[in-house]
């Protein structure tokens, strides 16, 4: 897939900045490791101050990993996005020893960009599909710089 | 609006405790503030440790806010319950004071709800509309602990 | 709500003109009742052609009012627009003797608008709440003519 | 994938059956190609019936094709089901010979059936991807014939 308009996309290099920028991914511990040609692909430890009551991750942090996920494979087509809405589909409980998140980019435009992501948990090497999401993300434009 | 099925519902102090044991709603620092009838209130104070990389709130902790506000309003109503899946509208950039979360439910019957929130951003005590949710969640069946 | 940029807007006039030269809407029979400041209004005969197996509105007719109620709501605040995506929640089978569809905009800007819509099944002079849908919508730029 | 709870699943003949008798479902023209194993494809040809005032299928009829697509595909291992609740991302504009939807199950229990569709606009033999729905439903139980 070609970046949208001739327009800088995101590198894994570049995304590594941005996401060491954000505090709340700093505390996920999200680490990026495939960003190019509208795919992405991050991973999370899970540990305890990620879970809910019932002790399975929070499904806001499930739904954090999508989020990343769709937002860096439009990144790497669209330069900076921003999400305008996403939907999530939670599968099954998220326990194990990490999330791993999944995104491709479906349609870019300069306009609008949708993409999808699908979170698995990892347990012993072995993945279990928990969640998936379709999102819409909105390019911004050169003269919006972030 | 009734509890459904005469299932014992959750009252604001059983959600005290039950958010006081889930270690990502202790991390957002989120306060219940209203759980009766169908209708919950919640309150989330914005700290840097929640901002993405342009410093706004990270659209994952806003979503958490809405999801909240749409599980407490079910849990309200129907006891415990599982969010199925939900679908968020990032309507403005998330600044300010603190995040407020106004849920409420749209409809119930044994086997799903459906509910809706709308999350606030309050700057100096003026609330800027920033999300809106909808959200189909799952009550948990007597004989389903946990 | 005024108008975004200054565009022009449309009409209940315009929007019945085109609602004329929409063969889908033509066979649904939409009435569109409002279109201004950002709220729209239709109406829905109901139908044998419109129902499923079950004898039910079929939910593609329901989530056509939504849509239709989303669209020219935004298009009341943005003139022409696209419908970028929806999500649909169906809450009970619509049967009766219209449907009513009924829309606003929440937030509208020159790249996008998010609209919801409530659809209302309407039984000797009775309304019963269907669906809820929440939408979001593209304003066509002056230079696409439609 | 197999049937839920060993419950009685839809076949292709048990399918034509309900599709005649779906009135919107005669008018729309659908044919159903497969369904079986969590897998479903169905066909429409492209009619100006089907279209809106840019000449375009009228979002409601994809809407259609990619609920029907994830309703069957969730009736070959579910046997009857309701539709929840569904989102749909509109990727291009819809014309051309026919329309395809293609659905699958991402999960299936006794409570819920998560599927998701595809639909593609096929022009002269070559199919261009139009849609895509992530969609919830959920089993009718065998004490509620249908």
């Amino acid at each position: 897939m070609n970046p949208i308009d001739g327009r800088p996309v995101a590198t894994l290099e570049v995304m590594r900045d941005i996401i060491a920028q954000s505090p709340f991914n700093a505390f996920l511990g999200a680490e990026i490791l495939v960003c190019a040609d509208g795919v992405a692909e991050l991973a999370v430890p899970i540990r305890p101050e990620l879970t809910q009551h019932h002790g399975f991750v929070h499904g806001a942090v499930v739904g954090c990993v999508a989020d990343n996920a769709c937002a860096w494979a439009a990144a790497s087509v669209a330069g900076d996005v921003l999400t305008a809405e996403y939907k999530l589909n939670l599968l099954a409980p998220a326990v194990g020893d990490r999330l791993l998140g999944r995104g491709r980019v479906l349609r870019a435009s300069s306009r609008l960009v949708t993409a999808a992501a699908d979170v698995y948990a990892e347990r012993n090497g072995t993945e279990r599909h928990v969640a998936t999401m379709l999102a819409t993300l909105m390019p911004l434009g050169a003269q919006t710089p972030s």
